[in-house]
């Protein structure tokens, strides 16, 4: 079987990637476990440090329709659609956010449509679908009102996910993912940059800043968890999710201040001692606007993987993804 | 002032147009009443029965970019966006739904941007936004699960004009358009044209075929108050609707039995009588997707009109638009 990633060659497909080979196979349409034979990685950068005889990467702007065709063909019956324009940047070019996240999302989906072979595609929505006056803990049947293009973006692509599901051109499944905490690497223009930020860099030794209040709450999940989220949804079974095909990931809910204590708690005090503390007045206001907590019920009772807690989190991160 | 409807040739945008005609003025962005100076009309057909000297039909297609191009300048301060492809039609032939509900709002939302004015841009979308296992009654705070393309394409348009809205490109107000019924003329390819032809045809002498059973459950208004409810929507102040500038309207909620009795009612049982009771699962299981009743309490609060009955609503038919 043909495996496609979008954004293959970032943090979050590099780990899918790996996922995938290690498992070796993914459901097909009729529940099979299929060998993956060819998992192809498309992105901006070739996926430098994936080194296996089925990985194919093809390097290019996904945004060019020629790009998507020449990999969304008949045979790529499983895809995970994670290329995206991240929130900062979305915020700051609204063009670019259009064309990458609504545009090549809709040509991708255009594409499976032509070849009628109806494959999985999994999306990476993002809780910045919500927003405004929240209640305390968002529910799947919360109004979709985000308060940011990179969310606005987000919400256009599941309504058209579900609708291009509903009309069986293709098998879609939406997550709606936490923010990420910790991802390894370097700060990137996500507005929730920081929430990886303020645990890798006193960890590596380095200062960082964190540009809102210890009380903001936030919704997390670990990168692995992610990774297993991303697989669980392609393994379900077509009719799993019914009519309704965007799914609220099982995040755990801290604050700032908890997470700080977490780090303080692992890594002791001289680290957790790097953070300086210099509100954003824009970041607060974009972060201050996703929800701390969502109601993730329909993919607990599913099977989803979730992180215990985030001192799990942190020490996942010392174990695997620490550079100082 | 220069206003410009979209669909200006239909049955809404002729009954706006000469509301708006006769109302002569409408409120420029500091609030002040400015005359209407020119009312361009854009429509596929012209509008033949609007003789004005203030009237300009533009005929053309919408998504063809230079015709909105012509239309959409710096003086254009208040746009009417009601073109759009009906459910049954969008549902039928989905790249022509995307290619006008969808494709063609962006352009416009796109000219507004480029010309820099932040006009009033009044959009028309539909209760079909929501769909799905709905709460008795559909509040704002409902996430919006359309199982129509239609619905679908018009619940991206909101998404659109609200980010468009938010980065401050236009001043955009949606409204969520219960069921027009009675609307005059002839059925249409709405999977809800039954709503006024059960009233209107065996009114007029003819007989009408009725889709659904006698307990569906519509949320309807005339089109008389859907005209008030645009030009209210319009005179709001900029701040009036905060971050959620999609409105629902404030409807009557009836039973397809109820609408019957009225008719019976007002124009007689052997009138009635020329209804044939012939079950489509097809536009039933369209229907019932659709909201029944809606918590329309914002619309109200800002003084948005309402029907009083739908025995009013079909008085007002009987008064207005009988042909028979």
């Amino acid at each position: 079987m043909k495996v496609v990633i979008t954004g293959g060659a970032g943090f979050l497909g590099r780990r899918l990637a790996r996922g995938l080979l290690q498992r070796g196979t993914l459901s097909d349409a009729e529940g099979r476990d299929k060998p993956i034979e060819q998992l192809v990685l498309v992105d901006v950068a070739p996926p430098a440090d994936l080194i296996d005889a089925r990985v194919q990467p093809v390097v290019g702007d996904i945004s060019q329709r020629s790009l998507l065709a020449g990999v969304i063909d008949r045979r790529a019956t499983s895809i995970f659609h994670l290329a995206a324009i991240v929130s900062g940047m979305a915020e700051a070019d609204f063009d670019l956010g259009m064309r990458i996240n609504v545009d090549a999302t809709r040509s991708l989906l255009e594409l499976c449509r032509e070849h009628g072979q109806r494959p999985r595609v999994v999306f990476t929505s993002s809780v910045a679908v919500y927003g405004g006056g929240l209640p305390a803990t968002v529910r799947e049947e919360t109004a979709l009102t985000p308060q940011t293009s990179y969310g606005t973006q987000k919400a256009i692509g599941e309504l058209l996910l579900n609708d291009y599901s509903r009309r069986g051109f293709v098998d879609g499944r939406a997550l709606r993912l936490p923010t990420i905490s910790v991802r390894p690497g370097r700060p990137n223009a996500a507005a929730s940059s920081f929430a990886s930020g303020i645990i890798r860099e006193p960890i590596n030794g380095e200062p960082a800043i964190c540009p809102v209040d210890r009380d903001a709450r936030l919704w997390l999940m670990s990168p692995a968890t992610v990774v297993g989220c991303l697989i669980a949804a392609h393994e379900l079974p077509s009719d799993a999710l019914g009519a309704n095909r965007s799914l609220n990931l099982p995040g755990i809910s801290v604050t700032v201040g908890e997470m700080v204590d977490s780090l303080t708690r692992l890594a002791g005090a001289d680290v957790a001692a790097r953070i300086q503390w210099e509100r954003d007045p824009k970041i607060a206001r974009m972060v201050s606007g996703w929800p701390g907590a969502c109601d993730a019920s329909r993919a607990t009772s599913l099977g989803f993987p979730h992180d215990e807690s985030f001192d799990d989190v942190v020490r996942q991160y010392m174990a695997d993804d620490r550079t100082g």
